[in-house]
């Protein structure tokens, strides 16, 4: 069983520590790169050897957070994760190499399985990347712009740009005091909510075309195959921000997306509104997450995922059927 | 010519008047009918006979700041319009009625006509209702949540939900403040940003499909004719927040968006990045509206229409041409 210990404690962890490896979760978000970036800039200036770790390349779009940092080699006397809920979302390289060894872990998600020695977890907080702000603040460094521009991407990324039902007014508090640095927001967010390749139009034209609804319009859901990807020319940047759509439309509860993997299996998202909880229906397929949002991973042809992910909908949120 | 005055300034008017009409623009949006229905809460608040009127309907989806507010009846002795950088722009009949004696006008448009005796513009807010709420501090008059309501309505939708470049750190601190009252700020978001009918989507679609792409891809032109809403079945509602689709796609510089008008006219909504001005545009053709966000209206086919938006935007940044 992890211990389970403050914010003040996770930074004289930190202050103690020396040779430190921090992960970020695999299919790597803003949240989990600024966590891991603004932490990493923020030891660094203690004068500590640090780096940070990935199971998949960073996408080129998060090249302002992470270009000029340094990644020293070194043997890892301690590692932390951040924004990681299971060791299994380190992704199957780093889970063997590390997984087994996370001396502390810092995260938002409820769901958190404590696989790390040490845990410290603030569900509240819309971004893991608030929690760091309030960890850099204990461990006495100045916060600087490019630390601030990690931790806003962090709360910019997870909140929807400020539009889910977790933005409240910490979220936008501790946005305003990034922007007081001077960061690039506009930038930021053109880069992360705003910029589509044409490719990526064509996607979401081809997935809106194959949108199903089920039970009354309550259910919707989107599939994303292979063969659509290839189509449209979209590579993996293109691909982000899509499970939100099928929960945009009127009178929809439960918006789920299926995106085939390169395996061919599928990789489930699901986004509810107040009516139901994601992560309870995630849950029965051996998934997790958030309350509104929440993901599982399943095997098999397409018509089964769909049949799979229909029938945990279903039992975890029987007013879909009885309305 | 108008005499410009301070937010002080706009107190005292206020606090000296009764019977005061205030007045929308057109084609009401969040900013104009939120800056509107705060100050009525707080005017009332004062014992005024105050009520709001709008040269159109009202959309039902901003029920939630209209419904209970009472709308007394009574001659105006005191007219004052927010968020409305013209007297066109409160729509003809309005216009007619009370366009030549407006007492007093807040915006934040820089591109402010001042048809007002007395006129208070700040263009470095994002929305007017930012302007409202330091008004409503200076009348002495508590916010409630039903003001706070508004507030935060006018900063999201003019600052679209904290993305543009206008929603700097004293839009999060505004906000803030107003979700500090309770407001329900995730129905708000839901319904302004969030929820799309299926006849939208459908719309969404055939736009996606005629969009035209020119000079590289700098420029993206996309057309929403009547023929298109008819046949989507999408109302007044779902034709809300397209004019920002082109220019979301990568490598585009000046995002057009043409909507014909039930006349058969056109409507030009013209978006831009750093590299522009929209409203250098859209002043070639007789319109006006923010660096970044820029409208003009232009009578004549589709074709004609398009070739005239297009040739301004040539004039107005060459460098479209040059690259």
């Amino acid at each position: 069983m992890t211990q389970h210990i403050t914010e003040q404690q996770v930074a004289h962890r930190l202050l103690a520590a020396d040779d430190i490896l921090l992960l970020a979760h695999q299919y790597p978000d803003g949240d989990t790169l600024g966590s891991n970036f603004a932490l990493c800039l923020a030891l660094q200036t203690l004068g500590k050897r640090v780096r940070v770790l990935c199971g998949d390349p960073i996408p080129e779009k998060y090249d302002y957070m992470t270009e000029g940092v340094e990644m020293p080699d070194f043997e890892p006397a301690f590692i932390c994760a951040l924004d990681v809920a299971d060791s299994k979302l380190l992704g199957p390289r780093v889970q063997e190499l590390y997984g087994h060894r996370v001396d502390l872990c810092v995260d938002h998600h409820g769901t958190n399985t404590g696989y790390a020695a040490e845990t410290c977890v603030d569900a509240s907080c819309a971004a893991c990347a608030m929690l760091i702000l309030r960890i850099i603040r204990l461990l006495g460094v100045p916060l600087t712009a490019a630390m601030a521009t990690c931790i806003y991407t962090g709360i910019a990324t997870d909140s929807g740009c400020f539009k889910y039902s977790n933005a409240d007014a910490l979220a936008h508090r501790m946005a305003a005091e990034c922007m007081d640095l001077g960061i690039p927001y506009e930038m930021i967010n053109r880069v992360n909510f705003d910029m589509k390749s044409r490719a990526r139009i064509e996607l979401e034209r081809m997935a809106l075309d194959g949108m199903e609804f089920l039970h009354e319009g309550r259910v919707a859901i989107m599939t994303i195959t292979n063969e659509m990807v290839e189509k449209s020319g979209a590579d993996e940047n293109d691909l982000e921000g899509l499970p939100p759509i099928p929960r945009q439309i009127e009178g929809v509860w439960v918006g789920i997306t299926l995106r085939q993997k390169a395996d061919g299996n599928y990789k489930i998202s699901v986004r509810t509104g107040t009516h139901a909880d994601a992560s309870a229906v995630c849950a029965l397929l051996g998934g997790g997450g958030h309350n509104r949002a929440a993901g599982c991973a399943v095997d098999g042809t397409r018509e089964e995922v769909r049949a799979a992910i229909i029938r945990a909908a279903e039992i975890a949120i029987p007013r879909l059927i009885t309305g």
